[in-house]
């Protein structure tokens, strides 16, 4: 592999694999605020939100290019502690950083990673293979995740390696716009719709305790970057899955998928249509 | 090909072919001033500076990321022209644009875009290949792109097969930092030195002709952005190549790698040694 110290980096993949591609760019006062964040911390996001695009197609991470746009009153030690945060997150699931871009910038910190990794040899997970009567299932739970989770998460590699190695996943996605907004999309991609239950949403620690004026079963389902996989399976197989909890962190049942387009959330026997609005950058 | 719409793109490379992956990112008040530069030739410049690095490899440019953070102050039509602006050149070259990350900024201007290729069956062309004896050979002319060149020039993809389809390159870069500086990556890669015929320079139009302090060879050697193709060869085949001429831009011999270390001039039958020194971003 040729890395930093060549024009492009070149890696070879294994044959027969697809190349998969995820770029995410974060940017100062829009996607964190410097005074509140440490630059390592800042590092490891940019990083896990493309970790986390990669496990949504059930993908090997294999390598990343990181280009950064440091403001001069910032620190040295503060460029250094980035890469140091995102280098850490890297080596733990062994993406090796080939490349990059390091620039001055007159407005704020700016960091763009894109990740590259392979499909296994069952083929990468679609958000468009969803199937009428398919459960909706989804790791961990949701909402709240401002508070802290959308800093510290460890994305969803390892387990959506697992899953799609002992089940036959139809549709995939991470949660990063909100559980509705995400679930939508699923939808939209595979032209079905869904029926959430809303006694079935697992609702994070954070959404439940964090004094605010909305109700926890909205914030967990509009809140948004909580970074865990959502995705639907046959229901024989869904079943089997809930019953053994194939992973280290809960699996949920939380609704199906319908022929019938739209989506709705079900409570004490009756059904309200929900939007797939999704999450706000502005938000407080 | 999955392309925007999924978590991540999923491409499938030839059989038996390497990946090449480069990354840049240009800042608004640091790589240009969108008060005096179109968001079109903005756009264009970012793909084609990545086009660039993958010409320097002798590879096939495939698939390309974007990301853009957009200032709210700017009109929606710019983030268009923008887009519009490199896919135009992405097209040119048969590049799909892949996925990719649009944000807002509360800074500047920024666009990120990671270009992926594959090396062609001869493989890539490093840095780190040149010999002592080889001749050292360059595409176009150099000096002066500040004023023209650096938004509109035509990246060297097509000239930098033909080169490697037809001649046993030994090393190759494309000139951003300037002459000088990136012979001297060649040079720091390949653990060798060289020595330049002051008179063989090729020195652009631009940089003849344009009011200016220094003299026009200076400009030629450290202005840099000229996106040129700087090449060895060994002699033999470089002095076909040369008498050839196989491109449509002219091809010249600016001197040849020695065992020696350093970098010198040769004007007149004496010798002087010249810095490696690069490209200024602060320059005027």
């Amino acid at each position: 592999m040729l890395g930093i110290g060549d024009d492009a980096a070149a890696l070879r993949l294994t044959p027969g694999r697809e190349l998969l591609v995820t770029t995410d760019m974060i940017l100062e006062g829009v996607h964190f605020d410097s005074a509140q964040t440490s630059a390592r911390l800042i590092g490891r996001k940019a990083m896990a939100v493309n970790l986390s695009d990669i496990a949504a197609m059930a993908g090997v991470p294999l390598a990343a290019v990181v280009s950064v746009g440091l403001p001069e009153q910032l620190a040295d030690s503060a460029g250094e502690e980035l890469y140091a945060g995102l280098r850490e997150l890297a080596d733990q699931f062994h993406v090796a950083v080939v490349g990059g871009d390091t620039n001055r910038s007159i407005g704020g910190l700016v960091v763009c990673i894109t990740l590259m990794g392979e499909t296994t040899a069952r083929g990468p997970v679609r958000r468009s293979g969803a199937r009428p009567g398919d459960w909706i299932l989804a790791s961990g739970s949701f909402g709240g995740s401002i508070h802290h989770k959308h800093l510290t998460f460890t994305p969803r590699v390892r387990e959506a390696l697992r899953l799609h190695e002992r089940y036959a996943l139809n549709a995939m996605i991470d949660v990063s716009d909100g559980l509705a907004a995400d679930l939508g999309h699923i939808l939209e991609e595979s032209r079905c719709g869904a029926v959430l239950n809303a006694a079935a949403i697992p609702i994070s620690e954070a959404a439940r305790h964090t004094p605010t004026d909305r109700p926890p079963l909205d914030r967990a389902l509009y809140d948004g970057e909580d970074f865990e996989l959502l995705f639907t399976l046959a229901a024989d197989q869904a079943r089997g899955l809930v019953a053994d909890q194939p992973l280290d962190v809960p699996v949920s049942h939380l609704g199906s998928i319908t022929s019938d387009p739209g989506m709705f959330l079900e409570s004490n026997g009756s059904r309200t249509p929900i939007a797939p609005r999704g999450f706000d950058h502005f938000r407080p």
